[in-house]
């Protein structure tokens, strides 16, 4: 399976840290040195995960070189959902009228891009979907509290649209090598590690040094598990894309790989963490300096917990 | 792929018609014979959507004839969210101590419980799992306004766990035989007939009559397609397991296909619409009368909009 396009949509509005030291009483400085944060992206009044995902695939669909209609699969993913019946992987349905297509969103909290590509790869294996588009969209600031000197500063806004398909169509297309994810709640704090109550208090991380160590081992282990199982090695990788919760997590992990900072792929510092949009868009971002033949390696972990990983070849 | 158990949990309350009618106006009897709703299941205060479904899940568990841990795939639905980073999947990832699996939670409203199984159906192809678990658990009380005299009325909440496996383990496993989705957002009002924004109102019905249009129309055209898809006729089905959403959408399904209606599973007047979780709670409650050979056709629409039918052989 390859990834034949790819588009992201940022909300243009960057909040400082100053914003959150100010309603929290956390230091701007604290703020940057333990998350890399400096800004984040927030949606506008008037936006929310749907309109994201619209304008991500909106985009997608003016990229494209065959009719959007063809698709036949959509997966919308997010944690922070707008409408939970008519999601955003509907709402994408419906604005590119794309009229024989299955249809279904998904969570598994931040690694829910690397669980959407895997549902697109069972679709591919049964013959029920040729095209497909996954669109991650978060809207994180209207489930945080900025107020929460904790975790109130980490969150930002975001979407991407991703086409996928079984067969190659150009040879500009990406080829998706192989998938890994796992169900991690029965490690450490969990399913309680991280936790967004849409109805209640919102996202609240009572355990956050849990969080970061389960990300930092997960974030490792499934890379080198799925390049060992691929015959491969770290050497052959050429870019790391990791999710984007903290720059402490991406250093430690990028230490314990001996992938060099220069081969990361890295929004954090501007954009916050944009969840299960963040490692897509960050892909996005950088898709133009992707050369043939780059090994390209995605590494996720979720509140929840989940991981996952997923080998690309340019 | 074949059902080897099915277990349902449904909390104890009933909520009857007088509750609503006095604090919406809306008459008692009005409600009964506009919905055929007498009452509906409510959750007590400390329950939500994974406590439900972890119920159901460990009554699966006790039913189930090998080791759970050999659960490689757990796959949550509902639209109703207690939490959609720690999502109900999650919940029973760690509540039944699976260590080696993977995990995911997804919404296509009401028809969720198929897209579910088309999922796993997806990771049986891929020979990426063997033996999964479905979890579907609605929570609809905490999103519905009581006193909204159009649809406050309306919702049920339960959970229901299946037991999905790739080969036949025992002889009194159900056949899976097909399964059909389609997302249908494209059709009538769309994504915006049923919405539920867990952020904000919770469940809203502005389009009560084109929902239940367009129900009628999939419900009945959707296993007419999947069974001449099988060369098969409604002659040969033995019963139906509609989506409970109302009882005339039923009845006029019923008439449609020319399906008597003592061969219709339905649990909608005492239950009210459990959502997801309400056509997989009617084919657990009636499991026991199934016999070797027996046609059962699964038919639903989702909010959204979507729908989906599945044919079981017992």
């Amino acid at each position: 399976m390859y990834i034949n396009k790819i588009s992201h949509y940022i909300p243009k509005t960057r909040v400082p840290n100053l914003y959150f030291s100010q309603l929290s009483g956390q230091d701007e400085d604290w703020i940057f040195q333990r998350t890399g944060i400096k800004t984040r992206s927030k949606a506008a009044k008037d936006e929310n995960t749907n309109t994201m995902a619209i304008q991500a695939s909106k985009q997608l669909s003016n990229i494209v070189n065959f009719p959007i209609s063809e698709v036949d699969l959509i997966v919308g993913a997010t944690y922070s959902p707008y409408d939970t019946v008519g999601t955003l992987a509907h709402a994408v349905q419906r604005s590119l009228n794309i009229t024989n297509a299955k249809v279904v969103s998904i969570s598994s909290a931040c690694s829910s891009f690397i669980n959407a590509l895997e549902i697109v790869e069972g679709y591919f294996a049964m013959n029920k979907a040729k095209k497909a588009i996954i669109v991650a969209s978060e809207h994180n600031s209207i489930y945080s509290n900025p107020e929460n000197p904790k975790d109130g500063h980490l969150w930002g806004d975001g979407a991407v649209a991703v086409l996928v398909t079984k067969e190659k169509i150009s040879e500009k297309d990406i080829h998706i090598k192989d998938i890994l994810t796992f169900g991690l709640a029965h490690e450490g704090e969990g399913n309680l590690g991280v936790m967004l109550h849409p109805k209640f208090e919102g996202i609240n991380m009572p355990h956050g040094n849990d969080v970061y160590l389960h990300a930092i081992k997960y974030m490792t282990e499934l890379p080198k598990q799925l390049l060992k199982k691929n015959n491969m090695s770290v050497e052959d990788v050429d870019y790391l894309v990791p999710h984007q919760a903290n720059i402490r997590i991406i250093n430690k992990v990028a230490k314990k790989l001996k992938i060099s900072k220069d081969k990361i792929f890295v929004n954090i510092e501007e954009l916050g963490n944009t969840g299960c949009a963040s490692s897509p868009i960050a892909l996005s971002q950088n898709i133009n300096i992707l050369k043939k033949g780059d090994i390209i390696m995605m590494s996720v972990f979720g509140g929840g917990y989940s991981g996952g990983a997923v080998i690309l070849e340019a």
